[in-house]
Order: C-alpha cells, then sequence, then structure tokens
C-alpha cells in the first residue's frame, strides 16, 4: 500500500533506492510566494553529508536539482520536485551478500513482504532515503522562518556519554552545536565522544546515540487531538526513520519516577506571555503546542552494519556467515548523520501542524 | 482540522466528551463476517473501567451499545457504531474552576487553538475518551485472534518499581496479568506498587507508569515503509493516548548504551522459521514484522490532577490557586487504567497494518 | 476498506442501515465557535423526509438528537454526534424476498463483496443513509452561511418535462423552491411534473430526474489542482449518491456541441469585480472557483423499486420472479427527495474546499 | 493544500509544468513482482503524443525514465519514479500575453488563489500534466493486465458527429480504435469528424468531445460504499482532467427520461455466471462493479485557445484584447488526445480499487 507520503496538507513523497539512478521527494502542499533557491536545499545536505570527520568517509557530492514548482524564485504552489543523483551506483560489492540474512537489517523482512529485495546497499531501506527527506525539510524550515519558528538538534548522547545544554540559551546552543564536528554542543561530551568513535572505528563495531531537537517560538495551538497530537505526529516521523528505537517528549521516561506536584509545570506570566516555570511538558499540552519550547529525543540503535563476522542463515535457511563486503560505508554512530535529519522531521510536523491549524489561527498574530 | 479518526483501511472514528450525554466510536473497514456480540465488547470495557480497587472510585457502569454494521450476530462490511451513555454528567463541581488553568492540563491549550473550552471534567482530553477506543479495539483484536494473533499488555513500572517477566512464557504472563487488579504480573513488584499506590492515595499524589506490551504470532510482513513503519505507527498510536510521554521498540533507548555486535539479533532456525536469538529489535525489522513478539513500551506521565493544591493563573492572567474540586476523580496511577488501552492500540495498529498488507500475502498461510 | 468518510478537513463519517436501530453521522473538522441548535438540524431533515406529498407515503419523523461537539450552544472543535433513531425497524416484510435479487438494486453486488446482505430494505444502499448526511450538511450550511455563501438546489427535469429558471434572480429561485412541494421552482414544469407523477403512481412505476445546483457568493480561490479540482469533488460527491447516473458542471454535456469562440467565458468588470459575461464553466475555472455562481447538474436514475412483477434468479441462479413486498416505499421520482441531499453535498465540498484554502486567503475578506 | 496525489492504496503523485525543466510521476503502492519496461511506458506516452494528424503540431518526443522501484525488470514494491523531460521549453512566446486573463483559462483563478502565476504555456494547468499521468496508468494497466482487466477508451463524439459501436464485440471495438488517427472505431463517423477538424483548423476555432470508456473482465465486488462508490471515484478522476465538463456512467443522463421498468437491468444467466439483459447501470450496482463492463463517458468543452481575438480584461482589470501567441499549440478537439488520458484514469481507479479490495476477495478466482 502507498507508504511513502508524510504529511496532511504539507506533504513530502519520497523515492529511490540508495544504489539506483537517484532519489528524490515531491513536496505538495507549501504555500505559495515562498522565496526558495537550491543553494539553501544544497547547505541542508550537506549538513547530513559525511564529508565530516568521524562519520562514514564515503562521499556523497549530492546536487539537489529543483525541477517544478518554483518559478521566479518563488514557490507557485504546484508540487516542488526536487532529485538528487546518486553518485555511488558500483552495487558489486554487494554480489558476496546477496543470498544472506543480514543480521540486524531489512533484507529478511522485505523478501518476505515483497518476494524481493533490491539488495544494493540496503535498497529503500537504507539511510539514503534520508537524504530526499532533508531536501524536502529544506522548504519546511524556510516555510516556518517566515513565521518566526525555528528548530536545532544536537547529540545529547553517544553510548553513555552525555552532552548537558541550557535550553534556554538558544543562540549559544545553536553555535556550539555548528561548530561540532558531530553536532555535540557540548565540548567536554564532544570530545569523549569523539575518543570512543575512534576506538569503535578501530574495533570495527558501533554504538548508539539520542538525538534531542528543540524547537523554538512555536505559536500555542498547533496539534490536533485526539489522533494528530502533536507529539503523536513527532513520535510518528522519528520513530519512521531508520534505525530509531525510541521517541520521548519533554520529561519523557523519566517522568514515570516522577510524582505529580513535581511534574506538573506551573504557571506564570512573563510580561504579557503565559509561560510555566518547568517544561517538563516538553511545550505540548493535551496534544497542543503551549507556546514553551517544543523539546523531544530519538534514540538510535547502533548501526547493524559492523565490521565483525557474525553467524547468520542463507536464503536458504543453512547456517552461515555474514562479513561486511570490503568498501561497504561503516558508521560508528549513525545517530550522528541523523541529526539533521530529526530537525528535518520536526520542521515537516510543525509545517503540517501550522497549516491544518490556519482556519483556527486566523486574525492571530501569525495570520496579520 | 478532522482528526478524530485513526487507521488507514480498519478505521476508527472517536466522538464525546467526559461529561457529556455520551460517547462512541464508528469503526468503518473492519472485514465482513466476523460475528460480534455485545458481551465481548462489555468484557473489554470492564477491564478499563476503574472498579477494581486501587484505582479511581468514580464508578462507570459503561454499557455499550451497537447501533449498526453487525446482522444476525456478524458484521456486514458496514460501519459498525457503538454508543456508551456517560452516567456522570454532573458536571456542577467544575463550577469553582472554569475560570482556572489547570497545571498540567489541556484547558489552557484547548482554549487558544478553539476559544472555547468544554470544562466539563477534561471534556475531549479526559482519558474518558479512551473508552470509545477500548471499544473499537475489541473489535480489533476479534479480527486479529481469527488470524490467530494476540496481544498482551501490562505495569512494567510505576515510579521506580519494575516488573520482571518473562516474554517467552504467553500463557504464564496472560495468566499473572488477569490475576493482578492493577495489571502486574510480577507479584513481588505488585505488593511493592499498591503499597506505594496507598502512600499517594493518603497524599494526594501522584506517580508515573511504564505500560509494556507485546504481541504474538504477528506474520512476518506487516507494516509499510518508509513512513507507514510498524513501529512508527504503533508509536504514533500510544503518543496520541492522553499522558503519554515516551514509547520505545525493543531494546528502546536502552540500545544506546549498546554495541551493534551486541544489539544485532542474530537469524537461527526452529523448526522451518527462521527466529532470532535474542529480540532487541523488538520483533519489526526496517518498519515491517519479523515474525518475533512485538515488545514496546509506553511512558506515562503522574496525572495531573492531585489534591494538593497548587500555584497557578486564572483566565485573566491573575495569580490564582488551583485546588481539586470535591468529587473529582484522583488516579495515583493513570497508567493502571491505560492497561486495557495501549493493547486497544496495538490490535488497531495491527488490524490495519494486517488489511494493508492482503495483496501482498495472498496464498499465504493468512489467506489459505 | 473505511470508506464511509468524506472530506478532508471538515469531514464526516456515516453509518446506519435503513432497518437497524438508528442511523447517524459524526461531524469532525468543524471549526470552533460556531452556533449550533438541534431545530436547525431538524428543518434540514423535515426538507428530506417524505412527508410531503407525491413522495413515498413512509412517514419518517426523524428526530436528530446532537450527543457531542456542542457547548453551551456553540461548536467546540470537537466531533459532532448526531443520532436519528429510526422509526420503520420492521423487516418482516422483506422476508419473502430475501432470496432473491433485486432488479437494479444492490443486493447481488453487497452479497459477492462480503458474503453477506442485510436485506432489510435495502441495509446500507437504502437512500435512508442520506438522512445522516442531511444532517452533517446542515452543520456544513451553517458554517458557509457565516462566510456568505448560499447554496439551492432544485428540479430541473423529470423525465421529459424540464422547468425554465433564472439563475441570476436568486431571490426568486429561492423562493419559488420552497414553495414547491416537489422542490420545482418553474410552476408551469411543476403542474407538468405533478401530473406525470400521478400517472407513475397509478401504474406502480417510477422516472428519473435531474436536480440543478447553485452556490452563490463563493469567493474566487476554492478548489486544489489537479487532483482536488472543486468540478471533481463535486463529481465525487455526487455520484457517491444512491441513484446517481451523472454530474455536470456548467455548460456539461451541452459545451461538446459548441465551438470555442462560443463557449470561452469573456472577462468584464462588474464595479470592482472581475465577472465573466457567460457562465459556461459554471463558476469553476482550472478547478478553482472564479466568483461567478457554481452551477451543476446530477442526474438521477428512475427509482429500481417499482411496482411491477420484475424477472430476476434467486441466490441459487434459478429463474424467479421478483414483487416488491406489500407495505414497500414505493417513490415514483427519487430526484425529488435527493434535492436537500444534492444541497447537502455541494455544502460539504464547499466547507472542505474553503478551509482547504485556508491558508492562502488568509489577509482577505474571508478571513478580517 | 496537498492534492497532487491520486488514490488510495495504488497513488500516483504528479509533479511539473509545461515549460519547466521535465514532468514526473511517483507510482507509490504497486504491489511487488510485476514485470515492467521503459518500453511499455513510452508506447503509452506516444498514444497520447501529438504525432498523429490532425491533432496539434507541437512535437513532444517524451522520453520516459524510470528512476526507481525497478530492479532486474520487476517491481520491488517501492515507489516507482518516472521522469518525462520537457523538450518545448522555451516560453518567450507568452510574454505578450502575461498580463491578461486568458478567457476559458485557469490563469484568473491561480492568480487570485496563489498570488502567483506560471504564466509559460499554462504552467500546471496545462494539459501536459496529463502525460504524467499516462506513464503512472502504463503500469496500472499492467497491473490490472495481471488480473485479467482490459479497458479501451475512444472519441464517442464530436461536436454533433457521433459514433456507433457494439460494446459486446471487444476485440473489433479495439481494432478499430487503434487503426484511427483520432481513436474513433467508427469508419463513417470517423470521417464526418475529420472533415470537421479541417474545417476548425481552417477557422482557428475548437470544438468539443466525448470520450467513452469501457472496462472488460471486472470482478463483481470492486468498489466501496457509500463513499468510494467505484462510479464516485470514476466520476473524481474524469472530473479532475483538464476541460471536462460533465461525467456519465451507463445510461446517464438519458436515464432521466426513461421509466424503472425499462430501465431495471434484468438478472440472467451466461453458464454458471450471472449477468444482465441490459446494462443501463454500466457495470455497477450500490457503488460496486457487477461483472457486466463498466461503461461511462466524459465530456470535454471545446478547447480554450482559439486562434480568433477575444476581447478581456488584463491584470490591472482595463479591458484589453487576446490574442494566441504565435507558435501557440492549437487543438481542434482536445479530446481527441484526452482518450488516453481517459484509458488512464480508469486504470488508477480500478487497481486502487481491486488492491482496496483484496482482503475481501481472498479465496476467490483472483487470488489463487
Amino acid at each position: 500500500m502507498a507508504s511513502n507520503s508524510f504529511g496532511h496538507i504539507f506533504k513530502i513523497t519520497t523515492w529511490g533506492e540508495s544504489h539506483g539512478k537517484a532519489i528524490g521527494v515531491v513536496i505538495d502542499g507549501c504555500p505559495a510566494g515562498l522565496e526558495i533557491d537550491e543553494a539553501e536545499i544544497q547547505r541542508e545536505l550537506e549538513r547530513r553529508a559525511p564529508g565530516k570527520a568521524h562519520v562514514s568517509p564515503r562521499k556523497e557530492a549530492d546536487q539537489a536539482q529543483i525541477l517544478s514548482g518554483v518559478f521566479e524564485g518563488k514557490t507557485t504552489g504546484a508540487p516542488i520536485s526536487i532529485l538528487i543523483p546518486n553518485q555511488d551506483t558500483d552495487s558489486s560489492k554487494y554480489e558476496p551478500v546477496k543470498h544472506l540474512l543480514k543480521p540486524g537489517h531489512a533484507n529478511y523482512t522485505y523478501l518476505k513482504k515483497y518476494g524481493i529485495f533490491d539488495h544494493r546497499g540496503g535498497g529503500r531501506s537504507s539511510g539514503r532515503e534520508t537524504a530526499a527527506r532533508v531536501a524536502g525539510g529544506a522548504i519546511a524550515k524556510k516555510f516556518l522562518a517566515s513565521k518566526g519558528m525555528k528548530i536545532i538538534a544536537f547529540m545529547k548522547q553517544m553510548g553513555s556519554i552525555t552532552a548537558s545544554i541550557d535550553p534556554a540559551d538558544e543562540e549559544k546552543l545553536r553555535k556550539d552545536t555548528l561548530a561540532s564536528a558531530i553536532f555535540c554542543p557540548d565540548p567536554l561530551a564532544e570530545s569523549a565522544m569523539i575518543a570512543f568513535l575512534e576506538k569503535l572505528k578501530t574495533e570495527g563495531n558501533s554504538t548508539g546515540g539520542i538525538v534531542e531537537f528543540i524547537a523554538y517560538d512555536v505559536p500555542v495551538g498547533l496539534g490536533d487531538p485526539v489522533y494528530e497530537k502533536l507529539e503523536a505526529r513527532l513520535a510518528f516521523a522519528m520513530m519512521g526513520l531508520p534505525a530509531t528505537k525510541g521517541f520521548e517528549i519533554g520529561s519523557g521516561f523519566e517522568s514515570v519516577a516522577m510524582t505529580g506536584d513535581a511534574h506538573n509545570d506551573i504557571y506564570t506570566k512573563d510580561g504579557e506571555k503565559v509561560r510555566t516555570k518547568t517544561n517538563f511538558s516538553g511545550g505540548i499540552l493535551g496534544g497542543i503546542s503551549n507556546g514553551m519550547p517544543i523539546i523531544g529525543r530519538v534514540a538510535f540503535k547502533p548501526a547493524s552494519s559492523i565490521k565483525k563476522s557474525q553467524e547468520t542463515l542463507n536464503l536458504s535457511g543453512e547456517e552461515a556467515e555474514f562479513t561486511l563486503p570490503e568498501g561497504s560505508r561503516h558508521d560508528p554512530c549513525v545517530a550522528i548523520r541523523a541529526v539533521p535529519v530529526v530537525e528535518t522531521m520536526v520542521a515537516l510536523v510543525l509545517a503540517d501542524a501550522f497549516l491544518m491549524n490556519s482556519h483556527a489561527m486566523m486574525g492571530s498574530a501569525y495570520y496579520p
């Protein structure tokens, strides 16, 4: 069944396999009149791309091409098609393992579901697909920026190393995150993470990570109870990313061991604005944004592709040994590359929620 | 925007406020020919209802009425409408607090979004709405049972008290859970939880909880990459429940501190079946069920309604004090009542995923 | 598959069979703050009901009950559930024909699709289902009225008798339509139609009809190319009504024999407004409303339920004779009862299109 | 709002403007394992292309490229992206008229809705967009063929010239249609049409047309009451095509002047199959296919682009004169080019309906 679109009103449809000719995205429902240029999309793609140290060495010179929906530098309301040619289309290295079930990968389930599997580098289940999302997210971010909303994501945790940040200081958080090759805004934690990455590279092993996101200046009122609650949309968006194992909003799993009197955020005034003294809610109450920063976290598992040999079965059900082919990408921590993708998914959810809420918000500051 | 429906092919639409005349659900897309009777739905509703000790004392004598879609005891393929009259419609007790922002509640955000708030006991944001889901879930469970699938949910954690269970022993898990007044299958943890509940009741305070769910005998192949992955649908379902703060599948947040060689589930044969030696994936690989039990967890925050007085603002923005009205429900741990609701949401997701997968699975054991 | 909902943002879900306990509708996505009372809905239902002369003699004392979504006389943004109990639930008269394929009816196709058929008076395929739509349409009309839009539908043709009207004189058209027991605004045509109906009643036969609709004061900009064009939504809405065989917008099938120079509507100014001198487009250009009245027509076939005996097959495939059971409804022209239903579907389409267009129209006269 | 996708389970998303870099389609939800090659898609595109005599002289050398979703010649279940580069991207000829409201065109409504209009040759409202649909329809047809279903569309009427055909003789109908340069299977009518086209070309004028479609060997059971009735989906599909003004199924508008006893199709046996003696229903009863050929008609208006000068307004609201720019396409009858597009839309509707019906049909001849 059709399942490659995300969003109701602001909707993206992605297509393409990791080793096919190209990947791409169609953005449908973007309001007209938004200024767009390919360079902006390119910048977002490069943030995700693994040119940086400590991440997979494969070179992806992603060159986004806008094929429709933009006229004289502005969106027209028509669907925006963006195409990104694949550079690395040589899939011969996967030949030796195409008859094996890859531990932790999707080839077994794809094969059972579809009766066929494009074994070239993960096909559709590859992280490569997220580049198309990022191209779409660049448009969503642009739209949100026109309404004053900003999003930042960063490495909150790698293995057991946790970064300390102050969510209240947006500027410092952004500056420190951008300054880090691994999107970690806490220099102390960053250096420990980098050391850990080096060790994992040497061992051919991998680790998991937590990406935290914060959306600032989101107006009160986004999110549609009862099934389209804002945190439900965010969870849906994040758990659709490859390698995700968990999602939290606000206090998350830590709330479990708290008591109600400590957890309830107390309302207070900040000038004319209603705020809460704490933000355990993560900026959402009853599924609707409450004007506080929206804060959440996404858990990524250790990458399945490791350089250690593993026992497995082949397609005939016989015992076999799986070894990652020479030349395969090895990411010791996929969460790093996922940071801009998490930002993208937040942007897509918020752009959609904002437009879903248009009628309700008419006459507000956002619709002057 | 319309946001009170859940599901694509097997779809429920719920309606009703906690203190209105009734609540209800329309189940659309249920295959024809399924045997249904009101008693079964009633039993599911009673599992959720707070007649048990340790839970809110309010008496909900929910009497489900099937109004359509069932003919001579069988579903006809037409939408099934189920109505549950509300007993507790006296909302006068809420009058004294209707001008206050309730800490941790949704009345502020509803008011800002809709310009109006049905203050009677939480209106649409009340946990009461979940009774309508449970009625719909009873039908979904019935359908899944006809395909051999079974679901169980239970209290995995309350505050800092964690239950130990063996997911491999389905029968014992089900028996122990049913035997517990608080759905906790581990008698030792159960007694600690009950003591904790008594303490919280005395203090008028609340705690959070984790509900774990396991779906057994789910065929390989459910879930539709890339945006309708099975874990994404589950996350969307759970995070749309009131009071949820987090969702995990399989290893969840614990995966973060693991290494790839430990986390990858190794394939093995169990007779003719392909299994994995561990189940860190939680029964889903690449968004598609892999035939192992589907295991996940949902974090519920401590209930916002506590018997302690809290500072707040009134609707005019002035400082005020909020005290729970006499006679209001006080649940020291909402996670308990959520256990059957979590089962319901798993059932709705699986029924929908199964039907979405119908074409792909033709000729399989499930479509003989 | 779930198929009993209509609309994207303003959405109705209907349920119920003709001879079950009740029918009903859930209206989801209606903006908050709209004043609603049951009496208004009741009036719309009575327009549709067959109490009038010349229409089916069955008495339907439809009493709509609003069960949710309205608080202190106003919509809250929550789903509005409306229930209409069925009066005529004695289905024993259908026993003698339950083993027969009814010519022109849906029982054969339902039986083949669902393996089961609720034979009581047509079940879900009965025109009775449209009463639930009308209750939903009453809310949609109320919303549209708050934006200045008005809709009228009327009998344009019955058999070969055609009514003459002046679409430019909205007031007269409305007055004359309301004055007619068969919704025919042309008194001359009306009397011919009534004579024809009497003849058909005597003969136990039926005839078809064309219902025309006009929507006035629709703002420019409704409708979303390329697949959600306004005329496409209208066509989808109308062809989903029982007994419809055709749909036209503007010049319709007559355009086929015209030439381009005659058919192109010429733009002109009417004060500050852009208008067209003719309205062959029917108020829609490129799928988007152009500010002219939206005019369309719906063809209804002669009712299948006639009092003449007809040859057919029984469920075992043997030749048989079908005779309408004593006491069955016999409508000589179902198009008459369909007039308010056509208005309803126009209202549902326009309310949805208006809300879909909210973001684009911010700052316009409609969002002051 | 997102509105460039069609279908629920088998879904296409189209993008691209007539004079942009390219147009394209993403087909999502196509079952895996279907054999596909670019040549087949190419053939379908060429049927639509105006290389033939009597149609617009512009040369469109559409070269479809499959970019994803096909591996080793078979669909994989992943989205299939097809790109068609635009050849005719010189839009300078439209400069002189870009400030004018084009009579019968969509530039006024696009401008009012989006505040911007890609004036190059019609932008998104151009018939060029339908080439992307045809590429998607080629895949849908391939899927339907694997289930034994076949579709044919042809010119039923041009201006006042009507073709006579025998729907029962599928082979002759297909042969005669393919043999005709204007898709008219009746040689006598064809020659009259061609003469009429020559006259219109000389005059620079245009005429309308009716395209009839017939789908053969459609299984009983497709279509989902009450809102997703098969004829409603067909109407929605067709009325979303450019230049359409009307849609009919079976007896259509002619049913209005018939009586019930003549219109009811009488059931009869044909060997083991249930058939009807006549087919006024057009192969659909109660919104569900009944096993008879599905027959419908679509009315196309005379093309708006004519070579006669027409009065109009400019964007400032002043009176002006519109003359088609030199080198513009002039199609005397757009219905001709629409014939393969109508086939495409039937195929998309049926493929979607078939997959929606998968669960219900398991165990039938179609799911052996």
